[in-house]
């Protein structure tokens, strides 16, 4: 039951940590901050970083001028409005691609830019055909596709395609997506056009890993993930948390990027951001890979893979197996008791795991008091 | 494109943090604890909580009876192997019903329990026929379903759909499930019993509460939770969490729970375990009512609903507009001058726009730095 038809080798990271991650709370990036990530995730092998608009302010444009000089393997894009004065300033940045974004749903043209679906196509046509005619790579996005009216958006997409962009966008902008809707339009929106598809997903609602991975079965070709996910309110796809995803299917992504970087990656945000790292974060989290339970502990002991979907050591992390507790189980204290040298007859283990239950139920223990118990349980003499 | 057939009103939350959770780094909940939280979580209105096994140890009993006795509405479950001496024990501690759990998966049969499929049903059958004779109600769920062969469980599920058992439950006790490939699974499941389906789904690869949607889309109706999604490794689908989920596609979940009292909840687990809410939690989250970039600023200043998939209101929590920073935009200076009592003009709206994001390019700033550059902006005589 595992078959999914997943492209993992094949799709591309957008990371956006410079751009959606600027609109986190408190993130403020100097240009020496944003050369720094930029290496950093250029060696974890990212296909494309995205930047903040250059028309943000004076050192957002610096700032894309630096990255476009540093020496570096991904494509450099900045996130514009659907202006041409914004498109002109992007190109003399430096950029290698534009992703251009309007909002389609009724929301966004009453509250946000106030435009037609007719003036939308139009300003969208004009400023792809005047990035292409400077060599730049483009994206069309829209914005709150999915409370947009299917038809306008799958009209608006065609419409770009025909007008040569690259990548198509579809944007869950409020984190309202959940995973067979995002799977349905996006399986939709590939038979309407040719170019990469691109997916960018708001977690609201908790399914933006999950939305992202549904859209690269579907046909999505591009995903957009910032470290730790963070970015407006709680944030989009946490890289970290979809490469997981995509692992379980696949190993071979082992291959791919550079994985041991990653909790390297994520410390470096958190202590520029001054976040800490969430405890439940798959793979680089506290817990990520802590045992505990009898039945858990004892098959892991056998084979990690039994309590496993990842395994830590391709991603540099270490399993923990806890035996301090209430939960313990027969099996966990016997390996403890070799590992102190101490081999331990059936008898004697049922009383030292009673003992380590019973000390549990009376406060929160440690590994020296499980140790303690061991060591003093009389064994009988071998002569 | 939002017409999601889910039952929002009709589905049940099984809270497992005194179960799963317990399994959590460093949870350890005394007697009082338990029936602290089992206060709160009544008043909130879950249908049932799940304990762990009064095998664990004898406080893990005690604990049970003392729950069994409190004045609730939830009913009380409690987790157990298959095995007639851990359900004549539960039986014994009070209980309202009993999860019967074990492995179908080769690596279960292999490294955890060594029963064949055949010992499986049959020990499956003699504890659901003990526990129906009891009058308990009985849940049996295999336990990594989703690296189970597909005929295996459903022969599982069939016999003990036939045995008389309340509800049969999918697990996908190693994290590794997809999305669509839970909704398949539940779907089949749908038409092989006539039972209730449980769900229980791992967080490692950041679908649990996708997962659980899904579960739910496809004929699910309980689907196990805990505060904060703490569990073994980085835990399962968080309560919270999948109420934001469900409350996006219908508000009327709003007279389901008592919604204001989860922030609450939250804090109290958090406090006892001495661990952080994780900041990209939703609805309870710091930042998840935090509006940032100029165009989400704007337009959340004209309709909230714009950006925002979940109304902070009905949780009791409140939205931040965030204005100090490089990426504000003139409509959310001119709302904050207007709010000092200060009516600018265009130009000077302009100036005032270009000065923030000058001082904020230079350094982090706060409100009261913007505050300081609007007051001192020198505004025409008004004769």
């Amino acid at each position: 039951m595992l078959n999914r038809n997943v492209p993992v080798q094949d799709f591309n990271i957008i990371d956006s940590t410079l751009r959606e991650g600027e609109q986190f709370r408190g993130a403020h990036f100097s240009v020496e901050d944003k050369l720094e990530i930029a290496g950093l995730l250029d060696q974890f092998g990212v296909e494309y970083m995205e930047l903040s608009t250059p028309v943000a302010s004076p050192q957002s444009a610096d700032a894309i001028r630096a990255l476009a000089d540093m020496p570096r393997r991904f494509k450099l894009l900045t996130h514009i409005r659907a202006e041409l004065d914004d498109a002109r300033l992007a190109v003399d940045c430096g950029v290698d691609g534009a992703d251009v974004y309007i909002g389609t749903s009724d929301y966004m043209r009453e509250y946000s830019h106030g435009k037609t679906l007719e003036q939308v196509i139009t300003l969208g046509q004009e400023v792809v055909a005047y990035l292409n005619s400077q060599g730049v790579e483009t994206r069309f996005s829209t914005e709150d596709t999915f409370r947009s009216n299917f038809a306008d958006v799958m009209t608006v997409y065609r419409a770009m395609d025909l007008a040569g962009v690259n990548r198509v966008g579809v944007a869950d902008t409020v984190g309202l997506a959940d995973p067979m809707q995002t799977f349905n339009l996006i399986s939709n929106l590939r038979d309407v056009v040719n170019c990469d598809i691109e997916f960018h997903g708001h977690n609201d609602s908790s399914c933006a890993v999950a939305n992202a991975f549904c859209a690269l079965q579907a046909g999505a070709t591009h995903i957009d993930t910032t470290i730790l996910g963070i970015g407006e309110r709680n944030g989009i796809t946490p890289m970290g948390a979809l490469i997981g995803r995509l692992y379980t299917c696949d190993r071979a992504l082992v291959a791919k990027y550079e994985l041991p970087l990653l909790a390297e990656i994520e410390r470096w945000l958190a202590r520029k951001l001054g976040i800490e790292i969430p405890f439940n974060t798959p793979i680089t989290g506290a817990v990520a890979f802590h045992h505990k339970a009898g039945v858990h502990t004892k098959a892991v002991l056998r084979n990690p893979t039994t309590y496993e979907a990842i395994d830590p050591a391709d991603f540099g992390q270490t399993r923990i197996i806890d035996i301090a507790h209430r939960l313990v189980g027969r099996n966990a204290i016997r390996e403890r008791a070799r590992l102190l040298g101490i081999e331990l007859p059936e008898p004697l283990l049922r009383h030292a795991t009673a003992a380590v239950k019973a000390l549990a139920d009376e406060r929160q223990i440690s590994l020296a008091d499980v140790d303690s118990i061991l060591n003093a349980i009389p064994l009988p003499a071998s002569d």
